[in-house]
């Protein structure tokens, strides 16, 4: 098992300031630490554009403190590990991120993150902060069957909306643009995950869920909720061909489309596999007549030490291509 | 233990050739690979530029196949898993990024990849390839005490030379200029690393080294060469309070030196420990009076899934952070 009680921290309840106050530390040109524990952009928005906030358990990182920035997320509410932020927390990051031109709340589909945004927007309303809208994110196909999309939860598949969305609202498009951008990627996008390993809570030092040495579980979430079920270990192309045609059937990608890929990095597995899975996804999207726009291979939602990946894909247009190559200045997604 | 035996490849004797395949189909707008296994930058660089190659064993992803780009190396000359490329394959690498102003071969020091640079540069001269220079890079403090730099090892560190070198080719300094440049990061950046877990070959299937439930090493090399000792496992804190001094002493870092900050990530480490851990590295510099220029947190150079890390500082002048934010774009390394 390659689970990983010993982790380098301080004490289990100074977790989050201690990492808050490391991560501003590191990138004081990108990020600004506020005193309530909110991580804002240095450099604010100009007036009239559209705020983008985000709250999220921790222990995900570099997600989504590191998708702060410019062409990015104005300001992100960062919970304790895998805890969602309270309401009144959601609200100061709601008003941090006000520049006169509306609020759109970005929320990944977890029970804890939806009902906290609803309540938090009813603050707001009470409190005569608007306009606020709140767009509700998914793409995990293996957590609701299709026909049930809003079900399915949200995982690194939604970097795509991240992405795409933050440049968009650079441009200084609308409120109610904004947020039907977001559910046009959200609609484009299908992720299947993987996992090899579990990995230990840093706060209780157990073991997330238990994982036979030469099995693998399909479909699982970024917590370790439950998927299609476990499989025996098999090569990368095999697992590939396992998960692919999957992907391809849910949304469905067709001939003649382009997509953008994503092979997230769960925790700890290495660039070398992840490459050799690549190899085989754009080998079977070739296959399909499925054009390959550009690809991300990396940890940009991670269940700590976790070994497993998420795959994602999503159509694109040319408007969407476009936000995609456009700047952005996180601390940890620069210059895509 | 945390080791991982179970890992998503095709078959072991393909590793390689199935990763730079894979490698390449995820970034076609960056790198290609040729029909001798180099990564080569997809748009050359201009004629008349010095052209830079490195050669390393592979297994340390996104070392260096990922630092192949504009800004960056020209030529990466990619090894079997852990093994030094062959003479003639570098001399193919330094052949392809010839542009008419020389080439410059860099040498993470380990004794397999200097032998075979030395055997290069010998064939070069043979067949009239010129002008060639080689600069042996090092940076490791655990592997051999001051007064012996040049016999140290090459290290994450390493990568503050790759990004500025690459940056200074980029502007059409000459042969000899580039290699006083290499020299002159080299001589200002210390590293020191620190293993909470071994890892398991790819090959072999096997774990690389033993380490207790209980214990770290503090100065082990990227491939588990021994480092300075064994240590209980301490907080975060304590292990920044243990490794700093050794490294702002080695230089020595002084009171008003500026410094660059990297926390290299072997393989598993969360980064909600590397951010933790940054938190008190930047403490202590501030207490020293040392100036924290940036800041870089992620997996540069790994091996495999080894818990660790390693905390290297670079010494700074104007023109070095100039280089420093200089343009880049590399599959993972871009617009730093």
């Amino acid at each position: 098992m390659a689970v990983r009680k010993k982790k380098l921290i301080n004490q289990r309840q100074t977790i989050l300031r201690d990492m808050l106050a490391g991560f501003a530390s590191a990138y004081p040109d990108v990020v600004r630490l506020t005193d309530d524990g909110l991580i804002v952009r240095a450099r604010p928005k100009s007036a009239g554009k559209v705020g983008l906030v985000i709250g999220n358990g921790s222990g995900h990182e570099p997600a989504m403190i590191g998708l702060v920035g410019e062409g990015l997320f104005d300001v992100n509410v960062p919970g304790e590990i895998f805890t969602a932020p309270g309401p009144e927390r959601i609200v100061a990051g709601i008003k941090a991120a006000d520049y006169g031109a509306g609020v759109l709340l970005c929320v990944s589909h977890h029970a804890g993150d939806l009902m906290n945004a609803e309540i938090a927007l009813e603050l707001c309303q009470a409190e005569g902060i608007e306009p606020v809208e709140m767009v509700v994110l998914y793409d995990d196909i293996s957590s609701a069957p299709k026909g049930n999309e809003p079900e399915r939860r949200g995982t690194a598949g939604l970097f795509f909306v991240w992405k795409m969305l933050g440049a968009y609202a650079e441009t200084g498009a609308s409120l109610a643009d904004c947020k039907r951008m977001a559910e046009a990627i959200r609609d484009n996008t299908r992720t299947l995950a993987l996992a090899l390993t579990s990995c230990a809570s840093p706060i209780t030092g157990e073991t997330m869920f238990e994982m036979p040495d030469d099995e693998m579980e399909i479909g699982m979430g970024v917590h370790g909720e439950v998927g299609i079920g476990r499989h025996k270990v098999v090569s990368a192309d095999e697992t590939i061909d396992l998960m692919l045609p999957r992907l391809l059937e849910d949304l469905p990608f067709n001939t003649g489309d382009e997509v953008l890929v994503l092979l997230n990095n769960s925790g700890s597995m290495t660039l070398m596999e992840l490459y050799i899975l690549h190899r085989r996804v754009a080998e079977r999207l070739a296959q399909a007549g499925i054009r390959h726009y550009k690809s991300w291979i990396g940890p940009y939602a991670t269940t700590q030490e976790m070994a497993g990946f998420a795959l994602s894909l999503c159509r694109v247009n040319a408007r969407m291509k476009y936000l995609w190559d456009a700047p952005a200045n996180g601390a940890f997604l620069k210059g895509v």
